[in-house]
């Protein structure tokens, strides 16, 4: 991203990933295999709709989200790709040898790989603090570093505490804020001098910032409903409140950021934290409300909180964990 | 959206529409109840599928159709997005109500909110025809006047005409393109000397025009299909005869819309209509019609129609629903 | 597209193919017809996803990963829009003539569009190597050609070689890298002088580059279990190998195209070669690989073939067909 770095780290990070990808590779071969139990295949379509849901989110929502940032652009589509397709391989991985705790191979299912695209996508929120503060080696290293706190985190809630994969995945959102703050203020000296005009939003660009939020718009109701796979009931209330929590927080955001501008225009920024708010607030307890009422109040304090959060705090992208 | 209005203005239209929420909330708080008889897995997921599928329709298609216009960028996918979160909480409740004609409480499935998504687009369609001559607090008025006579409308057709909902749903197009009209015959005057520069398109953000084109494109006979879910048969011909309706409607319409052309060149508005009038044309009838040629041929009259009419009409997106 | 054909020209397009589509209306009216047979309606909403799927796949995917190059933008898209929608109806016709080889109707199911939309991705990945070179007379032409060729070689191999449908069309990349290649090399003197100016890469749309590219990353693992419909474990195993590859060659061509440019920059050409490289390595044998290492070979070495293979060859867009 530049010739300021010296060509000895230039050549570094490829040359890193790619031993990391046949290391992967290697770890594969000696310690995986497919699921190859006979399966129902409606179950396994619906399984599959699921991670298409998840993945659209992470690799179209969160890529655009952060392009229209001046002088990202593509390239942060393209490390938002390049962050998800190793980190899911990692979390898999991951994920089977802290399931089992055993010697044993790692069976892969499709639902793995659902599991490891969504903890994929705290690395995904963190990036959004760190962007051009942090240079893409440590970027890496930052999204090995925090996929397997994350899990980790998860399996001691799952064996000690008892808690269902539903509830422990839904703290991905503070988790990731708080990971993402914790490694901007370690690297708070930016790279490069020009780097405050970075968190300018190019203007061509906002179009890309809005598909990106109305990917995440559309796709949030299957985020939360991905790990209700034993209640229909629970499916059902947890798609219906995050669709209400989500129209709410929608509405009540562009109204407030109207309001907060002299002259009335809406900032992009406050209607990108207002979806996401509106999901991370019903997330944990969606499938328990049982009156949208509930959800719309939720969704009303999301929008709220979040756009005067915008108004005041650094890292809008992070306002939304809290 | 310009420095232009009173200052009072400017406040009016969101402290309007945060009183709207809250006013929202507080009907749904006694007025409402979520579905809870235990339902098939399956149904569900299916329903939940077309819900998006409309909702990608609604938010994608419609919200990037217009940002090819000049200054309007992306707060025009914005109030799309906003009139859709808005509308579809207002028309859940219109549903149940008039559905219902009793005291007692409203109960939500996730078909209520399909349905309402769908009636949600009238006010889209409409929208379309006064951008740039109306101001903000009168697009949200529109909207909920708008929604409330379509939903009373259908409602009648219902209850005296014996019409089922697909067919009282398929009248959307026509309803909205005259309801666009009038409203925008009434607000003939422009806001600004300089709304027909905003008629233009912006060459830079063609592609998102494209865009919105292509998710209608793609989804139409998602949205054709919706209502009709008693008989697996008339579902198939209403997706079939809408595929070969638009296939034909493209076709003929970016044939002639270069033959129109002194250089041969391909205007984009052309296509948009071609794609909308297709859907439209097989529309209420997709299901009755039982060969692909009639189909076709509805295509063809619609895509010749609808480009014959963008050359000489001064509202091309109203255009399809005559 | 430019004013340099002679008028007679301009109109010949336009209405060629207005009469062709006609033609295609009057052989629909005499030999087709509907599929009657009453349809388990589970097994009608699976096949229309996938349907739906494989046209995102070539509607968005193909259509947005060429109008990065400067001097095309949308109406690269729109091309890709009319190709693909003329040349479906004409597949459909085809593959049921060449399956039945019989005088009697050829009956439309969904699983003809399917197949016909897959058919029509020759089309339009050849299309990529003749753009600027051919004007569209000449494309539709090519197009006619192209799918007759495609869908002959699939019914010899599927009547003589006994080859099933998921084989035969897991060679059509092959197939369309080296149609393209042919009228390419055909037509080689390009139409215009400016025409070297149009491989560059225009830089304000490489969002859409990458927005192309992460529809056809998403969608692919459909696109090749797509016809994989009696075995669910088949199609399993065709869903996971092909995510693999792919995430293992979006990760080496990201590193690679680093590790090549001076400065440590990325190409984002690079990155949709390898997308495509990664999917169409295991294509053919997606089903038949049963561990995840395999597949995540086959991802690296296409990353790495085809990133080598763009920094040489002229047609970046065919190199994957090798």
């Amino acid at each position: 991203m530049g010739s300021k770095y010296p060509p000895s780290m230039q050549c570094f990070l490829p040359l890193w990933t790619l031993v990391l990808e046949v290391a992967l590779i290697v770890i594969f071969f000696f310690f995986t295999s497919y699921d190859t139990s006979s399966q129902d295949p409606k179950k396994l379509m619906e399984t599959y709709r699921v991670l298409q849901d998840v993945t659209i989110m992470v690799a179209l929502g969160f890529g655009f989200i952060n392009s229209s940032l001046r002088r990202y652009g593509w390239s942060s589509v393209a490390f938002n790709l390049f962050l998800l397709a190793l980190v899911v391989q990692w979390a898999v991985l991951l994920d089977g040898f802290l399931e089992q705790l055993s010697p044993k191979k790692v069976v892969i299912k499709l639902s793995s790989i659902k599991l490891a695209t969504m903890s994929a996508m705290s690395v995904l929120i963190s990036a959004g603090a760190v962007l051009g503060k942090t240079n893409l080696v440590q970027l890496v290293l930052m999204a090995l570093v925090e996929v397997t706190a994350f899990d980790v985190m998860r399996m001691i809630q799952r064996k000690y505490f008892l808690k269902d994969n539903h509830v422990n995945m839904m703290h991905i959102h503070v988790f990731a804020a708080y990971f993402g703050l914790m490694v901007a203020w370690r690297f708070r000296r930016p790279l490069h001098e020009r780097v405050m005009e970075k968190d300018q939003t190019a203007k061509s660009s906002s179009l890309f910032g809005m598909l990106g939020t109305l990917f995440l718009w559309i796709f949030w109701p299957s985020f939360n409903s991905a790990l209700l796979l034993d209640s229909p009931n629970e499916r059902k209330n947890a798609m219906f409140n995050t669709y209400y929590a989500l129209a709410v927080s929608a509405v009540t955001a562009i109204s407030v950021s109207s309001l907060a501008h002299p002259q009335g225009k809406i900032n992009m920024n406050h209607i990108h934290n207002a979806v996401l708010a509106g999901g991370v607030a019903v997330g944990a307890s969606c499938y328990l409300i049982s009156s949208p009422w509930l959800a719309m109040v939720l969704g009303l304090t999301a929008g709220l909180i979040s756009t005067g959060g915008a108004l005041c705090l650094p890292f809008p992208h992070l306002a939304v964990g809290f």
